[in-house]
């Protein structure tokens, strides 16, 4: 049995390579980039003035000058100083014209009088400098200065850099394709009744939900009972997508079917069973750029392997960073049996620091085991109990 | 000018009734209950084994004896005694047979033959009990109970649930409609190529980000000039959704064309103007069931005006509970200018503990300000100098 870590480097060293493909702005959020991104011009493209107020030349600032102003401009405005002209009205956002350099806000401003379209206006700011109230241009970015790597996931400030930058079809990497398969004769669909023995089928449900946040909706998802014929046609069409998703079969009992079919289908196995708690019975192999998850039955054992193996599967596939477990503070105590790494559903809260707490639960098979949680922690295998205050591993979900 | 606090009280108390709908369950993720939901039946349907092994009545239990197995039950199996019986051989998620009431595990198991498809079987249990390996029905929920309440937002564990529970089509919360105006004659759409003296429209797409956190895709963007009758007319058009968003045109500049417009339409003002950095002249206003937030036009401030005030009023029209701040640890320093209260984007560094960093940035006009951000954190406004180690208020993206 190998360790978690051992687990996650081999399924990360199968990623598949990733082809790019160019989706709408609008459609891009939550995708992630193909390419770097590069500024096509500086920013601010111009000296934008950052107040209401007067541009003026700083050298020429004289508090007790009387100076005649024959223009506003406006953002969206092209600006210009006509010869003679020595301060421009100028609004926020509006470019500040050539020559000039400073502004002078209006509060520190006084209009003597307003006389075919000349106001005669004092000046009388406490201090003057040179891009005083002055974004100047290319201060937050040069044209061609490097902004977004690839890789990047695409979020709210990102899409709104990416429309800034006009870049309205985003290039990003393209998502692998997923099948998953159920199976258990005691496994029916969600729609159906089942009889007293019989439970739905919930796990599809934990894994589209994981797929959705990279906004991968699974090609096929299909429930297939415990016979053998039937299970070899699903998992041969299901070898058709990159991403081969099982949940139930992999326990140790003799319904064990799925790993000797999936040897007959050519799929090797690379591992079967890893030491953590629960999701111990994991199985992963890969055929040609197929892999398969073979993922335990149960509802809360299926959640931590996908959060735990699956997750930064995908996130490697689609070029991202393996985002690193949060370490929080735990409120409370934990005790447990065994001696594996085990994972446990756990709660923000915040006291005067945001920490974890726990809820109890009858186990993995407890269908309400994750319930409300933000996600799952780790007590470590060598640690019979946790203590309040101990600082644990976190992974938002 | 009104504080944070006050402007989210007023915010908050201008919620429309919301109307609910049935979705599919595979449709459900990040959807708002709308009613509670209740146990079909009891979870564990039935007295369920958590092992591989024998079923037996414990009373009978004893490890010299050479026990007759006639039976082998599987999970989806209708299991019963046949008259005589005294043990069934068992799988795991098999359901215990009636009259049986532990489960040893088959590693606490010897079979001696197999002969007629009657094996003979010893066990040597180290121990004994009452629905030993056994999750008994109902101990995880009883047919009836109150399970998942309205307001619950549909993740992972929930839809799982869900699906568990045979909730096949979800009665949700319907989503606001919601309409997004861009004003200003120097932004141009993402597609086209600006004027050195224009910038692109990216504010539009901070707000869809928003948004598509409770899957509300905008009913309509639009991007209009600083013309009376253009605005006037893309307003009105917008009081028909649910949610009118306004971004750029409330500063206090010569181009304040916004405020009276929507006031001839009818639309009454709540407030305008916030004690916040940035953000400050953001606008409130309603007109029958529809609310009308102006929003800043820098894209950092649109950006925060959106998480903070935006964000808690969508939760409320969905019924959801307004997400408290999380606590964290502020590695580093940062001082203010101003006495206001300023956000600014904060990333979660993980130390020992997880705790909040920050970077530098050219104010909120800087297109790259919130960019990898994991956030917003508060720096409270009578403090001037945030010290390593404070304890701050952040609010995730």
């Amino acid at each position: 049995m190998i360790s978690i870590e051992e687990a996650l480097s081999k399924i990360l060293s199968e990623i598949s390579v990733t082809n790019r493909e160019l989706v709408p702005l609008e459609e891009s959020l939550g995708r992630i980039l193909a390419d770097n991104v590069y500024a096509d011009r500086d920013y601010p493209p111009f000296h934008r003035s950052t107040m209401d107020g007067y541009a003026i030349k700083s050298a020429d600032y004289d508090s007790s000058k009387i100076y005649h102003c024959k223009k506003e401009i406006f953002a969206g405005m092209e600006s210009n100083l006509d010869p003679g002209e020595e301060i421009v009205k100028i609004m926020t956002g509006a470019p500040v014209p050539e020559g000039l350099d400073a502004v002078i806000k209006i509060e520190d401003s006084q209009e003597l009088s307003l006389e075919n379209s000349v106001s005669k206006v004092k000046l009388n700011s406490d201090k003057i400098f040179y891009f005083m109230n002055i974004a100047v241009r290319g201060e937050d970015l040069k044209k061609g200065e490097f902004v977004l790597g690839s890789g990047t996931k695409i979020g709210m400030p990102e899409i709104s850099l990416l429309a800034s930058l006009g870049v309205d079809n985003v290039s990003v990497n393209s998502l692998p394709t997923v099948s998953i398969v159920s199976t258990g004769n005691e496994v029916v669909p969600v729609g159906s009744t089942p009889l007293p023995f019989q439970i739905r089928d919930s796990n599809s449900y934990s894994l589209i939900a994981i797929l959705n946040r990279y906004n991968i909706k699974p090609k096929s998802i299909v429930l297939v009972p415990d016979e053998e014929i039937k299970i070899t046609e699903a998992l041969d069409k299901g070898l058709e997508s990159d991403i081969l998703l099982l949940s139930g079969g992999v326990s140790m009992g003799s319904m064990d079917l799925i790993p000797p079919i999936l040897e007959r289908l050519g799929v090797k196995k690379i591992f079967h069973k890893v030491s953590l708690k629960p999701g111990k019975p994991i199985w992963f192999g890969k055929k040609g750029k197929t892999v398969v998850f073979g993922l335990p039955g149960n509802p809360f054992s299926v959640q931590v392997c996908a959060r735990i193996f699956l997750d930064p599967y995908i996130r490697s596939c689609l070029g991202m960073q393996i985002s690193e477990p949060l370490r929080y503070v735990f409120y409370g105590k934990r005790k447990k049996k065994s001696s594996l790494p085990e994972f446990f559903p756990a709660f923000l809260e915040t006291k005067d620091k945001t920490g974890l707490s726990s809820k109890s639960f009858n186990g993995s098979g407890d269908i309400r085991a994750g319930l409300f949680a933000d996600g799952i922690a780790l007590h470590p295998g060598e640690q019979a109990e946790i203590l309040e205050g101990n600082v644990l591993n976190f992974f938002p979900w």
